[in-house]
C-alpha cells in the first residue's frame, strides 16, 4: 500500500455517494484490535498537539460531524474527542430549531458555540442540516437553498480566515446496519431512550435524503468533505482519529515562549519563600 | 479498616487546615499503582452512571475544585473528569473576574455556566475566588464578606432544590509541593505556558490564603466540604473519583422508561423499509 494519508483516501472529491461504500477500509487497519492498539497511540499523540493548541492560544479545529441516524456521531464524541483532556473541549449538539431559532437567520445559533482560541470543538450535526432538511421537506425554495449553500461556503471560509480548521465528516452507514442498530436500540433498556419513533419517518426518505446529502456535499466544498465509512464503529473512530491527527500535525502548534525571564522568577520563587 | 466511605473520610466537619496532613492518605490504595487499577473500575462504572444520569435528563452533578495554585484543579478535570463521555460533561474555569463581570452580582457568571440536566459539571475554581480574594487583598469589608457567605449557602441550597448536587472538594497541597511543582513549570518548555510570575505574590500570602480558605470552608458549609490531600497527583485524583462515584451511586440515575409502544416500533422499522 502507497503511503498515503488518511486525508488523502477519504477526501470526497466527485460526490457519488452510491459508489462509496459504508463497509469499506479504504485505508488502515484491517480489524478491531489493530484499530484499538493505533486509537491507544493516536490518543497520547492527539492529547499533547491539544495542550500546544491551548498553551498557543490563536487557534481552533472544528469536527462536524454529519450522518443518518445511529451512523455514529455521538459515538465519534465519546471515543474520540475523548481521548483528550476535555477542558480543551467544546461539545455542542444541534437538535431541530426552536421557534426562537428559526426567528434567526440559520447560521446564528451555531456562530454562538464555535469553538474559542485554543480549543477542540465538535458538532453532533451542524448547519449543515438547515440545507438537508428543507430540501428533503420542501421548507424553501430551490433558489433560496442555493443561496444558504453560498452562505455556507463563506461562513467555513471566513472560520479558516481566522484560524479555524473545520473538519467536515460524513459518517456514511448503509440502510442495513442503520436497520440492525434501531432494532438493538428497541431491544436495550439502556437504549430506549436513544430511540425516537421520528427516526423511522426520516429513515423512511432514505434517498431523499442521499439526495439531500450529495447536493450540500457537491456545492458546500470549498472546504473539503471527509466521507468516513460507518457501518463498522472501530472503523469510523478510528478514520476520524486519523483525520484529526493529520490535521493536527499540520497545524504544528506550538507551546509559546515565556513571557517573563526564567533565571529571575527562579530567584523569586526561593528568596519569597512563605515559609520562613 | 473500617468500610468507611470516602465521603465520610474525607468529610471536613471541623475546618482546621493545620491538623490536614497534604500527603494524607486517610483511606483508600497505599500506592500509584493500585490508584491506577481503582482508577480504571471506577471509570468504567462512572461511565454507566453518567450515561443514566444524562438518559435521566433531570438532574444534575457539578464538582467544585478549590485550591492553590498547582494543587491540581486542571489535573482533577483531565484525569477524572476525563473519564466520561465528553458529551455529558460541561467545565468551567474562573479567571479574574473582567471590569465587566465585576459590574455584575458576583454569581451572575457563575450562573451562566452551571450545567444542564443531565451533565456532570466542573468548575476549575469558582464562587469561592469571591470570597477568598477580596478576603486577602481586603477589597470587600468583613460585613461585606460575611454577606456573600451567606449568598453563596443560600445559591448551592438553590441548587440542590433544583436538582444540582454539588460535591466540593478543597485541593490541600503543602507551599514545599508548590515549590516544587512551580520550579517544573519553570524547567519544561512545555510548561512555561502555565506559569504566571503573579502566583508567586499569591504564594507569598500563603498563611493569609489558608485564613481565607478556613473561613470559607466554615461559613459555607452548609453543603458539606471534602478536603482532599493533593501533594500526590495520584492520591488527589482516586480521592476525587470515589467522591464523584459514590455520590452518583447514592444519586442512583435511572435510564428511563420508553415512551412509546416497542413492538409496534419494531413492526414500523420492517414495514417501512427504504430499500423495498
Amino acid at each position: 500500500m502507497a503511503k498515503k494519508s488518511v486525508r488523502e483516501a477519504l477526501r470526497l472529491d466527485e460526490v457519488d455517494l452510491s459508489t462509496l461504500d459504508p463497509a469499506g477500509r479504504p485505508i488502515g487497519p484491517r480489524n478491531k484490535k489493530e484499530a484499538a492498539a493505533d486509537l491507544a497511540v493516536t490518543g497520547a499523540e492527539l492529547d499533547g498537539l491539544q495542550e500546544a493548541l491551548y498553551a498557543e492560544n490563536s487557534r481552533a479545529v472544528l469536527l462536524v460531524l454529519q450522518g443518518m441516524d445511529t451512523s455514529g456521531k455521538g459515538g465519534v464524541v465519546s471515543h474520540v474527542v475523548g481521548l483528550v483532556n476535555p477542558q480543551g473541549v467544546r461539545i455542542a449538539s444541534f437538535k431541530k430549531p426552536t421557534p426562537a431559532e428559526r426567528r434567526q437567520h440559520f447560521l446564528t445559533r451555531i456562530r454562538k458555540v464555535l469553538p474559542e482560541k485554543g480549543r477542540i470543538g465538535a458538532f453532533d450535526r451542524s448547519h449543515y442540516e438547515d440545507v438537508l432538511v428543507p430540501k428533503v421537506e420542501k421548507l424553501l425554495t430551490a433558489s433560496e437553498i442555493r443561496a444558504r449553500y453560498r452562505e455556507i461556503n463563506a461562513f467555513e471560509q471566513e472560520l479558516a480566515d481566522s484560524g479555524v480548521t473545520v473538519i467536515k465528516c460524513f459518517l456514511h452507514i448503509s440502510p442495513e446496519v442503520q436497520k440492525e442498530r434501531l432494532i438493538a436500540r428497541l431491544d436495550d433498556p439502556k437504549k430506549h431512550w436513544k430511540y425516537n419513533p421520528a427516526d423511522i419517518d426520516v429513515r423512511s426518505k432514505w434517498s431523499k435524503y442521499q439526495d439531500a446529502y450529495t447536493q450540500a456535499l457537491k456545492n458546500c466544498a470549498d472546504t473539503p468533505w471527509y466521507a468516513v465509512p460507518a457501518d463498522r464503529k472501530w472503523y469510523r473512530n478510528w478514520a476520524v482519529s486519523r483525520l484529526l491527527l493529520e490535521t493536527m500535525r499540520a497545524m504544528d502548534p506550538k507551546f509559546p515562549p515565556p513571557a517573563y525571564d526564567i533565571e529571575a522568577e527562579k530567584a523569586r520563587l526561593i528568596s519569597n519563600d512563605p515559609l520562613r
